[in-house]
């Protein structure tokens, strides 16, 4: 950490914050520059004491050198986590692919819907059963018989299910059904639930807050790993910003920037990034290109007629369109996407 | 609602958009342009219909006409609402005024500071006992110890407390101690958490998240004021913006703009809106000056020993000279700020 | 244009703005709703009569309908404009990849950097000789001298040399030695250049602002188009948001939107839209899966050494590389990218 | 400067690294702390070393100590800069009011505002002689005939009349008429503009780009403040964000930062920071609590039918009223808002 001093710090104060690094339990290296005096800080640096520092009178501002984030970190833990989850792998060389409609509406909605995102690559199932709406005059999700369906759907083909979990009272009810916990954008610095899923085994796909910087988004990680579940996604969503043309602005170089600061697989979720069903496949495509472990798409049998987000779904031979061309980009960078076709 | 066709539609997708109209319920007013077809859609339209037309083939974009929230507007109400709450009211001429630290830390520092920012003319006491903290590694507050030492000083003072509440498990206990609750930006969306107030007879100082549009923070009130509870305020605390030189950009259009859409109080929140301390004093006489209904400011008897926040809190004095700008601010605009001084 | 009139808009002015309608020579229709009145607007709407109906007595706002700008639509031009300049081809099935060093700095430098660029597959080679730089005390390039270095190797290798013009004063002397002119991002509405560049027999390569909206940046290339110069490309290069592990947020969904929306090519900038080496490769690659009609990529010899820029620029190794990889894609998504190899 | 290094640099990197530092003529001390190693760089850095360490091999980041701007700052001038230009004053206990059209449209309209803003206070007036618009089919003023207008109404009222120049071409002519010169928003880094009016002797209120931080606003006043002509104005007017509901988000914090940084005079324009007509006066009243040092605000005689930004300009009577509301306020603060008044 490096305090930076006022330009016309006393040395009194340049005595007392080297005090009070002391009294931290840290060790403190003044520098005299040719207009400000600045401090070095020697020592675990990843609490609060950045905050205690800034405070001390004639100090300008506080820099910290260590990223917050421990266990998600890459320097923790070099090599890149994979995780498996039945039908679906993530990491490394291998691209998951979850698919499915944004609300579970009917059996036969969702059991069709495995069938085709099946038959189309994909090695696991998405469907929201509790659904949390912008307005409370939206429709909610069908609850438990939603989370029976998803796993009449698993019984039927096979693919893992992801689905979203909003509250801690919920955790355990969904993780009876589902094989993924999905922790959604709203709830990202929900801490109680994200401590109430680091305590399940379950792999969970952890997606970034609208307006979550990275290290944000690493500690509500952290908050998971730090529970003892080790098995997080981190899912790019895309994030709010002036654009209007599309829902939310994806930005792709997370990819790459999440692959160099932790081992963590990372996720890209081309349909709420876009909210544009005619976006979808080639933001897909380019998110593989970039490097994404996996893919959560929205797909439903009639767009036209879902209950919530058809703007942003690909109907059966959209989607079966765009997997034929992430296939062949992410062979064309010896990576492998979701599973057997057909 | 306005559909707007393609440029290209044909005469079939407009017939079809036409009876989906129609399948809603609602009215189709054709109008056929130089370059363009739109259907002008009369009825009740605050649900999922802009979805379910958005999605028909043919239609280039739907645009809503009727704010998607319904109890909190101006329309339903004209009069604006006005909060009181023991020594506290906020809304019409009255500015309430709430202080006190970040984190409860002692039975000392939380009665000592009551004592000293009701002097100086706040009608309400903040502190957090429940800490989301955006690390795990961070201090998450005193719980149930913290909310009796609040307790304590409302005793010792007279002030209405206000605290946040972080979970639907802790709604009744913080609200067996707490005149307010408070429900922090990061929560803005955790609609079980705002249900769960919305069922209990305290008022709720509900903060923005700080990407949240002002439909999305009307609508997170909608979720309260549907449950039956009539008493929530809205708090400004600054959005997240690429702005770096500030904490958050705290943006005070958001005054005139709430007051001429929704009849709830608005509170400023000044502290978090900056991030420093040394422009908390400016903004909040500037909030004021907008037409705020209330403010709500982090005092701390030391801020370079808070156990968080220091470096955005007020000292005693500080804050006693930041109150008495205020009220003469709000003296010169014919309003009346806080409580009785000294 | 819609014109949606406040709820409790009076008769008068309804008629009002009714009248204002007809004055401007266009045609409305009223819907009376249950809540509102709204006019649809018939006629000729691209110019400022949304301005001139918004102002009118109990008008709550106005929705434009069709596109503010003309010659650059989709609409007006259904094919998708090839631009060819020499060696470089971009639109269509073709990919131009301009590269080189952010500023011109020996002639060495950008003659050795125009063949290996060139060798691993460039068609274009940029370099600045005019630098607009954020701080006046920043080196601001070589001038004439820098344009005569870019000819010069030029010369040498056949590569179109692509150059940023900064001044009406300079467009003369920048096109006498450059094949393709480049507007920076700060100077996107700088609309008297635009005029100037829109009057000269040059392509122009057009960078998007960082806080450009997408009808803002396609009306800036109208000023170019309506001077009569057909040939211009659009640049998406990143823009301003909250995030700061990157230096620009990259939106690479403007391809689609841009595609959909403009006949013009798409090119984009890696560099400057992640401003860090390690992200450009990445970022390449995913720019041509998403469908980029060209790639600007800063290659310096030596980065460690760049007078500016070399935080983000290539080596030849690194160039060499992505062109690789961006090749691959490009074929399995049966597209060309850049020339010959070797 | 701090340079940090890699947690896994090598001792050769951190020797190569430290040789660069003396190559550039600077000192470093070496800091090893517990997971990576740190060097302080000593001297001055205000140019671009900041890009030459930050290219190193093992260099993580680079983090500046110093503010890139010299002349501009706090530190280099403790007091207040005052401008003075005829009956326009700004700067320390002083408030200007600089307030007319958007567009000069006719000598009647230019002449009666000019009136009518002098007698509520008004000590400047503004209107557009060449307007930058973002439509090449908008309105772009009345140029050289408005400017004789604008001089004519000074003429008759004596306030100093404010223009914008919008190129270096007509740098020479808008100084003959106008007594202030004015660099919109869209030409904030249009850096050959800066130098031209900075090598002319008229004050110039430089507006800050929607989308610059602060270190680039500054640093593009430091452009004109080098070229000699020390009478700058900072002008807060908006920046880019996430909201819709108003036209940009005016962030008032910007006053205080910026008188913690510089000495120059902040005047704020609530009409562009808004966009609504309606919002003017409560925002025009929070930016004289927030410590402006002056107020830009547009005034149309009738804003239905004005030739621009209708939507955002006071009519003669709501000026009066916000000027009215405005002066309280400064007294209160002991502060001085304008001119005599009537």
């Amino acid at each position: 950490m490096i305090v930076v001093m006022e330009p016309g710090a006393t040395q009194q104060q340049v005595e007392a914050a080297v005090k009070k690094v002391g009294d931290l339990g840290l060790r403190a290296n003044v520098i005299v520059g040719t207009e400000r005096t600045v401090i070095a800080v020697v020592g675990e640096e990843r609490d609060q004491t950045k905050e205690q520092l800034e405070v001390c009178e004639g100090v300008a501002t506080v820099m910290p050198i260590l990223a917050p984030y421990k266990m998600a970190s890459r320097e923790l833990r070099g090599e890149s986590t994979v995780i498996r989850c039945g039908s679906f792998v993530t990491g490394g060389t291998q691209i998951g692919v979850i698919a499915g409609p944004c609300s579970v509406e009917t059996e036969d909605q969702i059991i069709s819907t495995a069938r085709a995102v099946k038959a189309a690559g994909a090695t696991a199932l998405r469907g929201g059963a509790f659904k949390p709406r912008t307005s409370p005059y939206s429709f909610q999700g069908l609850k438990e018989s939603g989370l029976k369906m998803l796993a009449a759907a698993r019984d039927e083909t096979g693919l893992a299910v992801v689905t979203e979990v909003v509250s801690t009272d919920d955790v355990e009810l969904v993780a009876r059904y589902s094989d993924i916990l999905q922790i959604g954008a709203r709830n990202m610095q929900n801490y109680r639930l994200l401590e109430a899923v680091g305590g399940v085994d379950r792999p969970v796909l952890l997606k970034r807050g609208p307006s979550a910087t990275m290290d944000e988004f690493l500690l509500a990680a952290e908050y998971i790993l730090n529970e003892g579940n080790h098995r997080v996604m981190l899912c790019e969503r895309g994030i709010r910003t002036f654009e209007t043309h599309t829902r939310f602005t994806l930005p792709l170089a997370s990819v790459p920037y999440l692959h160099r600061k932790t081992h963590l697989p990372v996720i890209v979720d081309p349909s709420h990034g876009t909210g544009h069903t005619y976006m979808v496949p080639d933001m897909s495509v380019a998110a593989v290109a970039a490097g994404a472990d996996g893919l959560i798409i929205e797909v439903h049998p009639d767009p036209q007629n879902a209950s919530s987000d058809g703007y942003q779904s690909l109907d059966f031979h959209g989607f079966a369109e765009t997997m034929a061309r992430c296939r062949r980009v992410a062979n064309a960078l010896d990576r492998t996407l979701g599973g057997p076709v057909g």
